[in-house]
């Protein structure tokens, strides 16, 4: 349920319908618009009625939302969010590209990247330095002195910086370091996580598990929002099906979907979804076109001897050569992508 | 295996080679090109070593081609297959846009469907007399008289013809009034019908099953070619996965995957794919934007009354209005699609 | 819906609620059990109300069916459908064991392969004549040459025999030598072969499709009743999934559903749902205690030659031993099994 | 790689071909049976070649591992790892059944059914004093009052108790009160968990993830044990396919492939499998049939007004009939259930 404020109603008609909703055993989310409150009731599915709340002052109406996702509903806040970090937008008329390599390796590698991507047009560098990964016996990412390396990238390149934390212990670590904390498909249903990231005071790319539906996904989302952190963006990065010929199966029709019923920025990871750096082009071609309001790419000085994802990550000067074609179908739709 | 034969070889030396393969117990395929004849050698995974071919007058080099399909794979034939109809040329520059209604219903219904994608930049008109069905009790399609109406539209307008066919014993009937086949995704592996219409002189749309792996689909297509017709496009229309906010899910990277491993043309279905026409515009975008070579999209003048499909059929002006963006779309990656 | 007769009820009170049904627009399938009559009313969802039919005389009530398949119904029909071939009854307390090569390859196999299974317990013959096969280029089964080894087979050990159909125009053919028509996963959304096995006037075996859903499954079983063949099985064979160390899924609870919502007897296939004999005694033990009719079971005399799934097929002494094994799991849950 | 000792290798022939193993790079895992020590050796997939050790005193052969799972592989441990908890001994000839509710909601509710599960034979207690749930705004369990409630019935009954830990803060925690630590199919990947519960000193019962392959499954277990716990069960729970009448679909294979693959005892949860109680029975005999070494079992008082899955949840008398039909069905495979 949403209380609709109107446009003149008083602070104190706001705090009585608070009052009136915690008095019926549910929790008020306010959210203060330019224009006017709606605040977010939220509680188990009891069939207390609301609609006494009707009649206090200052409501407009009350507005029931269907989906079990509330505060990241568009139903409860048809704007689209926009999340500003360091001068970038994400989620506004400009698409953001990120990009770097999968894993923090060296200070040179992570150095070149980080310049060759900022010069093609990348806002955001990319870089794990908590890598979870399938087997105990592969590299496992440098840890803080990866978060060290992606730093000094920053402050070279005045790129912002995103990358993953894979335990609520270490989200205070990596957030004094990162500018948007990742978490990735495998913990998409960690909730522990989640409610650590909510109070982190960082945006969150939040990744979907390549096995979760996209209700699911905006489950995830809401934990965040109602641990208080409203800067959340999702990102689609395929999901596992039958087919062979790609590592994952990009689900582009995410795009639409999360955009119509959520008010979330949308980014596509197109290289853990395809897996193969031969297709990584089209597949951003295609978010670019079906509306992201992003991509996240690997991108390596020299994929050969990476440790991680190489033959997914592309090459700096196909980096360079797809986001001018990226600039070109963003013009075509009326949007703005890179330099 | 292929045996390329040197840019001189003569017309006898293409002849021995042929007779030395089936000496072997192979088949040949031979397939004259502008400046060579290369030939496609078929059999069993045999032991048997073809090396002693390369000593024949007028072999260039013999190829060795690891995937199952052969005559289908880019290997065997690199340049892109182009397929011309009534005018409209498929797989080459120009993304082709076939559309109209999931079922022929009524000549009022078809007409009017057909003059309006007509006038938004449609090349070819789709519409189903023969349906298949999940349920024996639903609408069947109209059958002959559909294939009438569909002639008749035809006649009016001057757009071509795609059409399912559902069975052997229908092929030549439907091939009589259609200018395309369409095997529908459920016959992707009913191997009768794929070697009846690869006998049927016209051109093949083969739409993937929802079950079906890229290669399964490749394999299928290499029944049409291996039964004579190598005029056949293939269709992405969207696989089955977990997801439940979308009918299917449409596999976008299907698109370079096999452009990469096959000379064939890629047609996307956007409306079956999503199952829902809020997100139909999207999808074509991708869909083009990855670099498909043309669409097949429902476009219903009343979609609520429709007896198939209704709920992802676009509307008339929704349909024209996604042509105009595909248009920019389409020149952003130097393609041009409608009028 | 459907219409319950009394028990009472007369030949022409019968038969006046079929004319009356008939004048609604809809079609009456009578169903004459011991006791009483049950008419099933099928048509498509219009709003006409039936409710009138509950005035004539010798109508008890009339029931809706929500789900879509009817006849197939177990509440169109409460009591499990028994059907019998040569002697061998399946759906009843025994469950049947259908066993033999993946294809007919020569006498000598098959005959070998059939005196083997006859004596180890199992009921009926499998063997295929023709083969539906990914690949144009792999072996497609001998075709009539085959039919005629299994009834060769047939006539020297008694067993009956079930063989695939692969297209309607075979249909005569496949049945004027077989017990069973099979009709494969690949087809079993090929419409106009089910509606052919609908009056081919023999038991089905019906293979649920790779992807395909339970109730896809039981609406192409209504395709076969509402032909006019009742004596229809249904086969759980493995559905396709992202795992990769089985060749398909064995969907297990496929089992209890069907039984739940379905009168038709269940048929397991755990070599196609494996794909590797080391798992097929498992799977075989799971389907018999989870409460399936019958088992349909790949075993070759020499696996390491077969043209066909060898890796999948059971050896001759491997079988027996799997039989011993199956009959004390039999026992345990109250059936017989084997000898 | 494996490196195989003699029987009568001394210590300190051990030691030197331990010493041998990290001067080369590697990491060794040395496990002393019964009869001989094997020594696991652990890194990445360098060239670097491990034949000199093969001459060092004491050695009798080395044996390469292909599969990315080592320590939990069958090659590397032949014999089944047998697990005991308080006197109940699970992956031996008895076949072991963990009953209780989905999560602990109070004394009352617990004791009823820790006494009621005892009664029918099962031998641990489950329920759940931390609930992974997808909304923020479901019941999220009782926390350490529920912990204690564990404690208290394990008092009262003597039933052992496993319950899930959601986070590596909070494993020291449950494993005061737990004799098994659940990881849940949600944690599957969530490796700071894994490597904290590697540490915990109890043993673990690992869920698979709802679309996680076998290998990474065993990958997983591979965490844990390569972290120092041995005591490793692993858990089928059902995956996720495109099935609806099912909540998910329960791998009956995986039994017999984790078996042929890995030497850990396996359970099965036929609750969250089938997601539906009139399943539970089949699913649950079929798992036992299949050579399952236990059940983990959702068994409520009052399903009805479960906080948490209800539906699922079998009722008292239900949980006892099913166990009787469980007792002959492990007798016919030559196992115990039960009482």
């Amino acid at each position: 349920m949403i209380v609709v404020m109107k446009c003149e109603a008083s602070i104190s008609q706001v705090s009585a319908v608070i009052k009136g909703i915690e008095e019926l055993g549910f929790k008020a989310h306010p959210s203060k618009g330019a224009e006017r409150t709606i605040i977010g009731v939220i509680g188990s599915n009891r069939t207390v009625s609301l609609e006494a709340l009707s009649d206090l002052p200052g409501v407009e109406q009350i507005v029931h939302i269907a989906k079990p996702f509330k505060l990241v509903n568009r139903e409860f806040k048809p704007a689209d969010t926009v999340i500003s970090i360091n001068g970038v937008t994400i989620g506004g008329l400009e698409a953001v590209v990120m990009a770097g390599p999968c894993a923090v390796e060296s200070r040179d590698q992570l150095l070149k990247a980080a310049h060759a991507v900022k010069d093609a047009g990348a806002k955001i560098l990319r870089g794990g330095a908590f890598k979870p990964r399938t087997s105990p016996y592969d590299f496992q990412g440098l840890g803080e002195s990866g978060l060290e390396l992606l730093a000094e990238a920053r402050k070279e390149t005045g790129l912002a910086v995103v990358t993953e934390v894979m335990t609520p212990s270490d989200v205070s670590l990596v957030a004094s370091y990162a500018d948007i904390l990742q978490v990735g498909a495998r913990n998409m249903q960690n909730y522990s996580l989640l409610e650590a990231v909510g109070r982190a005071g960082r945006p969150v790319l939040l990744k979907r598990g390549m096995m979760s539906t996209i209700e699911e996904l905006l489950m995830s989302a809401e934990y965040i929002f109602s641990a208080g952190n409203s800067e959340v963006m999702v990102c689609e990065r395929g999901i596992r099906t039958f087919e062979r010929y790609t590592r994952n199966t990009l689900d582009i029709s995410a795009i639409p979907v999360i955009k119509k019923y959520s008010h979330l920025p949308v980014i596509v990871d197109p290289s853990h979804s395809t897996g193969d750096r031969a297709f990584v082009r089209s597949a951003s071609c295609a978010a670019i076109a079906a509306g992201a309001d992003g991509l996240i790419v690997e991108v390596h000085p020299s994929p050969e001897t990476a440790l991680c994802d190489g033959p997914q990550s592309l090459r700096i000067p196909e980096f360079a050569e797809m986001m001018t074609q990226l600039e070109a179908i963003a013009a075509a739709i009326g949007r703005r992508i890179g330099k």
